[in-house]
């Protein structure tokens, strides 16, 4: 069994079989809805991520989400800077519109890592379309920014309903552990 | 213009133009993820609510969501009684291995009223993916059940986010007074 | 290397591994286009293959297809008699509005065999729509009724081209054979 | 009642409600599966196609589909040279893994047009995902261009069947006659 210490409300992955040849970190990046389609960036912690999920072996990919409707235009300094794969979703699900579960499956990854921005919109709605294909996720908390902070508990208390209905919540030291020991 | 008075944050739908003729009603029904299948049932104002839609001209149609994994074994008393269709799902988002795109765009339907049970759940994944796929969606508010009645208020104000970002909040009395008009 | 001896362009599957627990049948089935829905029956044949791949291990999968705009209603009659699972679609592909690609997962089933009705239509659809999403096919061509005899070596030729571009073709006994080794 | 004269099985569109503002071409390029990735060129008759759709108010979308697995570079050099919109799809169906399916519902398009190459492969999965989804197409069989030419004459009538299972055939005088009109 290897799993992550500390994430709630069970040690991530459930089955106890992490591999790093099984993992991707999907860092999730949308425009501001409210502010011209300025990237809204969660900064430095995303590069720290991926730095750690790739040199375990893990693979990074960019997921630009958008409003629906608006214009397919990524946002070109999202972090990280320099992700294995860009993904350009049709809407606030990186799934949606999009090759993403063509390219995990193609690369053989089940085990996703989501971070990145906005954590109640493009966040949320990619791990619930995420964890409805069978995917298992795991949301790094601290790696992930807010468009609204009176929303990010709630959002977060969501995920962790019933033993973990849409997966399990963690921090960056919690990955950082388990990707020195795999 | 025909909207509905008293939706939050803006009044439904952005467009001004409100048809019955293009209206259907979700009502989402879910097992209770920690009791063992049984419905969560938001009860008596789903009927009420599908009543009054039906009476409008409106397209009832029961969404039948469940846990990724869950067999599709349906919830046979879930509300409303006598829809005009049912859709079954492969997840909690409706859209998610159904065919509910191809009921409603076959049937003319993008004005969309969502209810049922659960908000944070099958409702909340259901409104996001028809938001992304370009429906106008109102959820109403007094015939939502919640599985965790702390979280309810967290998830309703996702949706007003940024001038209605899924889109707008009402009631089943603003619902009435609209389907009184046309 | 296990592989089905036999099969064209390619011996099936192209990686070597066969595994009975990853094998399922799709067994197609959809009604006359032309004739008010009676279900084109392939008759004997699907059921002797589902013998055949179930005593193996295989999934059994009755996939119900449809002309776009047809109400679901289903062929009772569609073989085979006892599927272990009945997938609904909202078109000719078998994958389109449908939880088959779930269904497949959830079961860890990607070599898949294709037989019913009709060739050209269902199946055809239902196989280009798997070799996309990544599955390994082999259409059972004695398993396979047509609609339009004069198409069907064209349909046939159309799966084979450039090396097997959506996959390969076999017989029941080459199947059979395969079956009685693994 | 405006429709295509001299199409087969039947006058297009099947409605005989024709408006360029609810028409897209979909120029169709996949890499030729067997020959390194080189664009399939149908050449000159595609670019002829797209003059007389544009002129006419039809949007012209450029369709990049390939073979799954292989990587989304497109096809630079693919025709038509000046698209209003690219689309790259995640196998030899253009909605698969794509924004297509947006696109066009963003756009009210939904008579289609399908072109390009290759005829037995792109053009005819995306023509059947197409007609799944409630689009009325027409294929312009003088600006495709074929990978099997004696496998051609077979994909064309499968899309005749029954009176029109996945649409209808036409030419690009057929086209130009009824863009003259509209």
């Amino acid at each position: 069994m290897t799993t992550v210490p500390g994430t709630t409300p069970y040690p991530w992955p459930w089955h106890g079989r992490f591999d790093p040849v099984r993992l991707a970190l999907l860092a999730v990046a949308c425009p501001h809805p409210a502010d011209r389609g300025q990237v809204v960036d969660p900064g430095h912690p995303v590069e720290v991520l991926a730095g750690q999920v790739r040199g375990a072996g893990g693979l990074i990919i960019s997921v630009r989400v958008r409003p629906p409707g608006w214009p397919p235009a990524p946002p070109a300094e999202a972090p990280p800077r320099r992700p294995d794969q860009v993904v350009h979703a049709a809407g606030w699900d990186g799934f949606h519109g999009s090759d993403l579960d063509s390219v995990l499956r193609a690369a053989g990854r089940d085990l996703l890592l989501l971070a990145g921005c906005c954590l109640e919109l493009g966040v949320h709605s990619t791990m619930r379309a995420a964890n409805d294909r069978g995917y298992e996720c795991l949301l790094v908390e601290d790696a992930c920014g807010s468009a609204a902070p009176d929303l990010r508990q709630g959002a977060l208390s969501t995920i962790e309903m019933s033993g973990g209905i849409f997966g399990a919540v963690g921090s960056r030291s919690a990955v950082a552990t388990l990707m020195e020991r795999s």
